[in-house]
């Protein structure tokens, strides 16, 4: 998969992981000054990076985002501070830039210290290792994974002011055997050039149909980072007229980011993709979706392929939105099962077996407006449970 | 167990549940009117039976409460109501008394109809086996259970106005095996007299700091409810002067039955119990510790018996309490891992041999205030997973 243009990645392997061998530290280079807008995590408790990224996203010469796995620098006080600061110094220098041009994500276990001996080693690999190719691309992809059984990245082009413009992103996350916390990283980069205005907005509204609208387990990471980077590198900036364009083009990449993340989720062994229809806002729909994709017994009937519906009318039956029963009906893959308020005479057998295909289709429907939402997850197994419960400090 | 004085209970089986040997239909009977008060599930989709128990608590002439497991009757429209309606006159009609006098609880499968046959067939049969022994108690206890592996009963004496009253109850749930939802049933019985206000303020206050401080798996159900019946028969009437005594009396019963619920949880090989202190008032420090509670991440550390601090107080920084790391502190088990947002130098292993016993303390402190919360949980198990997916409809 292709970087868009000015853009080269590297990934290497600096130990910080406890496979010698594994890629672990990524680095994404802009060659000309980059617009940046990140979006980040609400949780109370922050990765120091989180803490560096957020004063330094919203700027007009972003350079780099350096990445490494196998330590979040999350619950790390000062020193955690210090650290991510250092090691964005270490990339400036190398690339000739201001710590303030480099932003920096770190994932895996909470509580520790970074080795920042192995960093400092490995950041002048990781530099001379940067390509503008898809190895290059690919690489970086590899080395910001923790559990994730697969890279994930994403790619579109786009036409802006009659020139075609790149999308290009990669992500990790929804992994979480200990001694990993669950994080999800996304970088996005495009050779479109873009206001920081407008990256923001852009961005937000993006994350907001995608990555916002995904969940394994419900638990919120301390370090959750999506990043854009916009270097006009293409000769095109987004404008009135190609916006509408150019956000469908980032929403569909954050989109195939953040759903690869649940294909690859841990111990799951259905995709799930919830639709509500029919709401009297976005947010009401949403919180509906999110309630029945987080509650285990609406995940675990899904893992035995179950069409137990009366979890999933019950589980939006204490979202905290308010309804009347005969205002919902539900179908399961497209048959309904519920309608108005009481049982329809289903197939269960039919519905079970294509559940069985691992894609599972729940869709709710109320009667008080034309607000909808759509929601992935994935179902809970006890392969899940084994990852998660497995490791002993 | 005893039951309070003019108080017979009986349990019998009626082939509501597939087994035909197995007690599913309970009746508590007082023999002469009782002050009831209830407090039931605040779900938007509620079972027929809560429903129509809404609208009799409160009453000084209650005189029985009739509960039948193997079916929930919720999500069952204008049948349901009808149904559970009759269920309350068969009783009543045996008994003497007017409907409105009875109670009625269900819990079981969602979405299916009450087998009115069987029941009516069964009512008579459990009017001639009331008892005012520690049998019918327990049989009626029996009756009530789902996957529960053992009945849960509890018992207390208090002095009243000179007098001995007693407080008797008996619950069921956090057992969730496919077919049945999570339902939370109890009924609390005492010969003390109480005023319809004081009952109802009362049990409230009770349940505040029991039931609604327990969470298997954070999905609440269509039919959960708490019932108080108090008929006065010991001659003894709750006043300002012995009213904390009562309370406190009612408050070890709620949590006596509410942590049997938590103790027999479905494939939980850990109880947790969950204090949360020095915050701004109550419902902050309760937020927090449901949200520690809710986790899978943190249950699935316990389950593996892993200090993995990180992940509880990561959940505490998702809660949607305001607080800086700094003013957060955690101890597992009386040994303190986590001090002012920095890690300590804790023994991991000493931790963790202190977890195998399958009693774990989690302790966060914050810098806000006095107020506080206590709170139980289990921990998240492949038998969990296996139990609610393996269902197959």
């Amino acid at each position: 998969m292709n970087l868009p243009q000015g853009f080269r990645a590297a990934g290497v392997a600096c130990g910080i992981k406890s496979d010698p061998t594994k890629l672990d530290l990524a680095l994404f280079v802009s060659d000309r000054p980059a617009t940046s807008a990140g979006v980040f995590t609400q949780n109370q408790v922050v990765g120091a990076p989180v803490k560096v990224c957020r004063e330094r996203v919203g700027r007009t010469s972003t350079r780099a985002v350096v990445m490494n796995s196998g330590c979040s620098n999350a619950c790390t006080g000062e020193r955690g501070i210090k650290d991510a600061l250092w090691m964005t110094a270490e990339v400036g220098s190398q690339l000739d830039c201001v710590p303030q041009d480099v932003l920096v994500c770190s994932t895996g276990v909470i509580g520790h210290f970074l080795p920042t001996d192995k960093i400092a080693a490995g950041i002048p690999r990781a530099v001379a290792a940067l390509q503008h190719t898809s190895e290059g691309f690919l690489d970086a992809a590899k080395a910001i994974m923790t559990t994730d059984t697969v890279p994930k990245q994403a790619h579109r082009t786009v036409s802006v002011g009659g020139k075609t413009v790149t999308i290009s992103g990669a992500s990790k996350g929804a992994a979480m055997i200990a001694p990993n916390m669950a994080t999800m990283l996304a970088v996005v980069m495009t050779d479109a050039a873009l206001s920081l205005v407008d990256a923001q907005a852009i961005l937000k509204a993006a994350v907001d149909k995608s990555f916002n609208c995904i969940s394994v387990d419900q638990h919120q990471s301390t370090s959750d980072t999506v990043l854009l980077l916009a270097n006009g590198a293409a000769g095109a900036t987004v404008h009135a007229q190609s916006r509408s364009a150019f956000q469908a083009a980032l929403d569909d990449v954050c989109q195939d980011l953040s759903t690869k993340i649940i294909r690859d989720a841990e111990g799951a062994s259905h995709f799930v993709t919830i639709d509500v229809t029919g709401c009297r806002n976005d947010a009401e729909a949403h919180l509906i979706a999110k309630t029945v994709a987080d509650s285990p017994l609406v995940k675990t009937a899904i893992t035995g392929n179950d069409p137990n519906w009366g979890r999933i009318v019950s589980a939006a039956g204490y979202s905290g939105v308010r309804f009347a029963e005969e205002d919902c009906s539900l179908s399961i893959n497209g048959l309904e099962v519920y309608r108005a308020g009481a049982p329809t005479s289903y197939d269960a057998a039919a519905i079970s077996a294509a559940m069985k295909t691992g894609e599972v289709h729940l869709h709710l429907t109320f009667t008080h407006g034309s607000a909808s939402a759509r929601f992935w997850t994935c179902d809970l197994t006890a392969e899940y449970v084994r990852l998660n419960a497995d490791y002993t400090t």
